[in-house]
């Protein structure tokens, strides 16, 4: 078949070229730095952004040296030229020997889940499995491998020490932040993270480090209101479409925009082998929702789940290296009849199974009477819990109802069950809430739950704009984040309408970024606002490459330009489309420096020449 | 030429044929209403958006009616197909007969301005001028023909009516809006918008209605914090490019997705002659910068402006009928050197044409000297003052400072100058500002300028996301607008990159729609709830048509879902792509809503029974 006649597979081709090129593209201007810690094995990647010079005309070479910006790096060793990319191999496992140091776990031998087992053995799994799929580790009998567990022994683990140095940049030496201190509710902004306030914060459960022994290929990071605001995306094939290769491309292409976790959500063909892949290859955090699992598993019928079928998936799961899981254990039988007045029910695909198993069933959530057997199986694999929010409102009417509150209260009492295993916990948050309503939100969350981290979806401040739900929820988003989220769910133009492709990711990234970062900047965050002052310097200087690759995607920013300025030249034009070459806003404010310093030199001739009057006299 | 070896002038006709498509094309399932108030040239209009049922298999013939919905509507008779639509021509003189009847102006011979007139008989301006220029009008001698000089008389006028219809719609009658209470940081939220509650709001200077005499096309509107939050949206070509077609192209465009004002900056060529087209054939009021078009006359070069020359630019566009001007008063002499330190010195165009000046010439801001003499233009001819922010901070690290609050402060100054004349006022606001410090420009501006509207460029919240700043400021401007920000200008993708485009504009207007929305609903504005109850309910119960219908672009929501799911029969599926058709949400709410329904009838039962029981003891 010729390439003409079947322009479909040409689209699958090229789509395969652009994903292999663009898994190892590095963004223009920047190269890949570790900063070293207390031992040879902890280094710490940065992306470095190098600038061009400031023509002074006034210096000893006529320029002013603009240092490099180093920017936080979400994108692994994939940037790193010097690292050798193999989807087939999996990333190099950067903590297995801090793992192995600890001696605390042990290799199993084999996979201990009844479904994994199945599947390893499958013959028709054969051509879509990861070839390299190592034998799973598990905590020694009796002992707790949680981060939580060694921050409350008082051991500062290298996952501390790699998260104090990740957090703290290099920038903080001689940087002037006249105006960095925000005004941040009651989070900490310490001036420097040190390893040991890494490690109170996990000890208080404030902070969480989801680092599953199973994904030693993970960098590690951390989630918690005093550190900076992360965002998650989410990927995941559905019953409709999309192939394992398309999600680990997906999963490669969201953290190469900064995705600082990733929450696989598959619930089409071959969860299982796909989750493998992601794993295998993902520099950051991987979360899912076991639930969805299992529910294939049941051909798709909630009333058919079973303990025995979730808890193996949990096993399946934390055998393979997920680091969080989505636990809806808050979906009480008492509060789902409170749902039944609202607009628009429940939304949460987690919360409406547990809610039909317990209306079938008339009985209790079985996530919420075996929650100490998930604990137990979360510790022994650090495997973190995000508290999932099944009753979350769907529509702006529904927001801060009873079900929702009532829901997190409960959220609370499991978070205090969750910390007496010594495991890590997350709450996650709605969903639709309109901007005056947000705010109770947090202080609910904060109350109730026991500053655990809040982890939330948006929140959407509007229903009325389908098509654009990454902007309405990053609206809610940044305000959250703000009030002390520390972990902001994504969501892409697609919402409510589609599966994202390439490009809705890079949207609900890119978008999430910007509430990120809006929310470091306005609570305060020593280092968030080193890289605004360096853009908006080389914006009043005229250095647009420098504008453009400080950008959170100089691609698009460049592409812009050159929508209205192509040529190169324009690229150190002392002047942009906006304005035209003959006035300028920008040049108007040198001559009011010129103006401003000739004012002081006045006023110095003055003072000197009154001295001298004086000394006349 | 054949089409085929110029491909620019194949999109060149392209275009506009497009262009000519969109003019008059209607959004679907929507028509345009109108309510008739107490007299019969009082014809407010709408975009109702009819509605499907909803089948329940329970009421008589099986389905639920869902009544259609009345969207407040800018587009102007360009969306009644019983108005013939001529752009040579120009829109219909709906307030003529009311400015007649007021019998307080007259009908001058011809162009007073110096400039108006020479544009007027130079024939190289011939084949691009507008060919119906009506003779200007200009209140009689002696009187003022404010708006606010009619509130403070007690007059309604028509506009004030006309503007009461609009500000209500239809829709309060019988709505339930449980949660309809914002939180509005003391801005009155009345339940009905009365006509005397209108004049009211402008009396007390805290709304204008931006509405020139000579602009009788325009659809009277409101802005005031009382009120819904408006946007503006700003066109206009530059000296790199950009014809007048396209120029009242993008006017009708922005207006058709929700633009309440346009702001024409146009700084490029034949500035008079586009800003005549422009006016003739808009729906909503337009601002400009007379500043800009001065420049151009001295050759751009800032110190060769004089008063003389602004003067008579003032009457030039007064008399075009432009709504509202930009004044840069407030940038006096001695607030210059406070920039001196600043990150990005001035960056607006017109605060630093006026700095130039100031500097160059080391005298007082001619603008501020000459206000009265200003006033007393606008107020022949009703032209509602913008002051301009000149020294807004064009950063995060610039952001509420010194000269920023100073230039505030004397806003406030020339407010009660105006007042003094009963000209309509509003002041222009920031700007780039972290989130943590938006609020304090809000009271800042309420304590300073009296209650005068607040109208906000923004703010972007963070500086590191050229080619999304649409989103950094849209984050920004939902805040500000929630705090009591009467009208939010939009900032479009290309912001600080290059000139926008039709998609550009599109994307900052729909972006301002929500964030004026969101502020709406967090302002606990009476009717904003209903359009988000309607489509989240058409949500839920998979009315996608309906959906779409409601969503502030119904085109992108569409296109979006038929990517995922492109055949029709999906439209009326049960289920969405994300959870696909076996597992539902949605559906399993329905579950629970019988359940309940099961549970109160249990209820019920158990108190008759027990009644019963105790009636037999």
């Amino acid at each position: 078949m010729s390439q003409l006649t079947n322009p479909h597979l040409n689209q699958v081709v090229n789509q395969h070229e652009q994903d292999a090129k663009d898994l190892t593209r590095t963004l223009p201007a920047s190269r890949k730095v570790y900063v070293q810690g207390s031992r040879a094995d902890i280094r710490v990647p940065f992306r470095e952004i190098s600038l061009t010079d400031t023509p002074t005309g006034l210096a000893q070479d006529g320029v002013e040296k603009n240092p490099p910006i180093l920017v936080y790096d979400t994108s692994g060793v994939y940037t790193d030229p010097d690292v050798q990319i193999d989807l087939n191999q999996g990333l190099p496992k950067l903590r297995e020997q801090w793992i192995v140091e600890r001696d605390d776990t042990e290799i199993l031998d084999g996979l201990t889940s009844a479904f994994g087992k199945a599947r390893l053995n499958d013959i028709r799994t054969q051509g879509i499995r990861f070839a390299h799929i190592s034998k799973p580790r598990r905590a020694k009998q009796g002992k707790n491998v949680t981060q939580l567990h060694y921050a409350k022994q008082g051991i500062i683990t290298p996952e501390m020490e790699y998260i104090a140095i990740r957090e703290n940049g290099r920038q903080a030496d001689g940087v002037d932040l006249r105006q960095h201190q925000g005004q941040n509710f009651g989070a900490k902004m310490v001036r420097e993270i040190t390893p040991e306030f890494v490690r109170q914060e996990v000890a208080s459960g404030r902070a969480i480090i989801p680092s599953n022994i199973n994904h030693p290929e993970s960098e590690p990071m951390i989630i918690g209101r005093n550190f900076l605001v992360k965002i998650n995306a989410n990927i995941g094939n559905s019953a409709l479409g999309s192939s394992i290769d398309e999600e680990v491309a997906k999963m490669t292409w969201a953290t190469r925009w900064g995705a600082d976790t990733i929450m696989d959500l598959s619930t089409g063909k071959n969860i299982h082998e796909t989750r493998e892949w992601i794993i295998r290859n993902s520099p950051v955090p991987i979360g899912t929702v076991p639930i969805y699992q299992a529910l294939e598993k049941v051909g798709g019928v909630a009333e058919d789940l079973t303990w025995e079928i979730f808890k193996d998936t949990l096993i399946e799961q934390a055998e393979q290296g997920v680091d969080y899981f989505t636990i809806h254990a808050g979906v009480l039988l008492r509060y789902v009849p409170m749902t039944a007045n609202r607009l628009t029910g429940i939304v949460s695909r987690g919360g409406s199974i547990m809610a039909q198993w317990c209306l079938a069933h008339h009985k209790e959530n079985f996530l919420y009477e075996h929650f100490d057997e998930i604990c137990e199986i979360a510790k022994a694999y650090d495997v973190a819990f995000s508290l999932g929010d099944g009753l979350r409102p769907g529509s702006i009417q529904d927001a801060n109802d009873e079900a929702q509150f009532s829901e997190l209260i409960t959220l609370g009492e499991l978070t205090k069950r969750a910390w007496e295993h010594d495991v890590q916990v997350m709450i996650e948050g709605p969903g639709h809430v309109p901007m005056h309503m947000i705010k109770e939100n947090m202080e609910m969350q904060l109350t109730h739950c026991h500053e655990a981290p809040f982890y939330t979806l948006g929140p959407l401040t509007t229903d009325i704009a389908p098509g654009y739900d990454h902007i309405t929820s990053a609206i809610g988003a940044a305000m959250i984040g703000w009030y002390g989220t520390a972990m902001l769910c994504y969501v892409t133009p697609k919402e409510h309408l589609g599966l994202p492709n390439k490009k809705d990711v890079k949207d609900g990234i890119i978008t999430y970024k910007i509430a990120a970062h809006a929310a470091d900047l306005a609570k305060g965050h020593p280092l968030a606002q080193v890289r605004d002052n360096a853009l908006s310097k080389a914006r009043f200087e005229f250095r647009w490459e420098d504008q453009f690759n400080l950008a959170l995607d100089p691609d698009t920013a460049r592409a812009m330009h050159d929508e209205t300025m192509p040529k190169e030249a324009h690229k150190s034009a002392h002047f942009c489309s906006m304005c035209g070459p003959k006035f300028c806003s920008m040049k108007i404010t040198q001559n009011v420096r010129e103006y401003a310093k000739g004012m002081d030199e006045m006023k110095e001739k003055f003072k000197e020449e009154g001295s001298r009057l004086y000394r006349a006299i």
